[in-house]
């Protein structure tokens, strides 16, 4: 079997998983883009979602759906406040309420499974290891032993034509880095939905740890971000 | 933290998952089952799944909404037929048709989930390598590498509290085996379902792979089967 130049990128509709989408397709990768419906309060990062798949020229975008909320366990799927105006070191300090259980292991197992039925060995997630290292799941060791297991769970991986390759090309990139590449290669970041707790019609709160990383990155990136602007010039 | 007692368990309905939930019972675990709704064409399994958790004293029992059919790939979500009146020996033949892709990967983060939210360490799973050696994700090694990335991807692991461990009390029992342990541990196997293709009452076809093994299995334990004794009293 040929090496197939497909990539399965989970895509949230946030910063992060847009400028991975931009990265796997400047290398030439044919895209499907997977995104989620996992009982979170807003589905606006959704609808940024389809929004970016279409604009970065995805081969296929699936939502799938699955209801993380019976487990309870997080902010992002409870109704436990999100944590507001927290400094950036403070978020570092051990694992944030914001934490999903198992949400990437999940996430990946569903990509390893869309992986198999297109016959393609990569998968891409936007994970960072410096900005945010409070998630267990973001880590090196963690993603290297998310490949092993695959390798032995899969067809493929069993008949020994390919193995499984999860692509993280964010993983030891600061926010602002990660701004400036997607700049570079021509990411519209109004696109992109980051925040906790936006209102109805996608203004982000300004005030939560996702919120504070992105003014963050785009102050140290030396550029305006574009979804503020966008707010700005509507009110 | 104190060693937990409670175990998460896979529960399909069918005879290996109800016969892993009677042996985890026996151990002493207070037990968590979860089932999926997975897009397959029949939901019996789910009744049945239902009946055995309460039967068999569950803590709590929950159905998580995952929808497979999204990617395609397999007889047991898409429209392929299901293959019918098959030896026992064909069906070790490399990998079946039915198989799901990433299946039990997919289960076994949703496991990791729940076991996460309620502090356990344990997760139940009914797999076989000997019965149906065609399904990549059913054997040691696979479990092993699951272990070991969950270890990674958690707040307990990383922590340190406790490392997950995946039960496999079936992996190298075969099917007349799992039967007299199961008959031992006092399970009516008349609250299973095996059947991928049962009439809409419930009724087993006798003709599909999952029959044919079943069968056999009762056979070679030199039982009857009581679910069919239970359609042959109807008749």
């Amino acid at each position: 079997m040929q090496e197939s130049r497909k990539a399965i990128v989970l895509l949230s509709g946030g910063l992060d998983s847009t400028t991975t989408l931009a990265i796997a397709k400047a290398q030439g990768f044919e895209c499907y883009a997977l995104s989620f419906r996992y009982g979170q309060r807003h589905v606006i990062e959704l609808a940024s979602a389809a929004h970016v798949a279409k604009a970065l020229g995805a081969r296929e975008h699936i939502v799938a759906d699955i209801n993380l909320r019976v487990f309870g366990g997080s902010a992002l799927t409870d109704n436990i406040e999100v944590p507001k105006q927290r400094s950036t070191a403070s978020m570092n300090e051990g694992v944030p309420v914001t934490y999903v259980p198992a949400r990437n292991t999940i996430f990946l197992s569903f990509g390893l499974a869309w992986a198999e039925v297109v016959e393609s060995s990569n998968i891409f997630i936007g994970v960072n290891a410096l900005d945010y290292s409070g998630y267990p799941d973001c880590r090196p060791e963690y993603i290297a032993a998310f490949e092993r297991m695959a390798d032995l769970a899969t067809k493929a991986g069993v008949e020994g034509h390919q193995r499984l390759r999860v692509h993280t090309p964010l993983i030891s990139l600061s926010k602002a880095e990660i701004i400036r590449r997607g700049t570079e290669l021509g990411v519209d970041y109004a696109m992109t939905s980051s925040c906790y707790d936006p209102e109805p019609d996608g203004r982000p709160c300004g005030q939560c740890d996702s919120c504070l990383l992105r003014a963050k990155g785009f102050a140290e990136a030396g550029l305006p971000d574009p979804l503020l602007q966008r707010f700005m010039r509507q009110t």
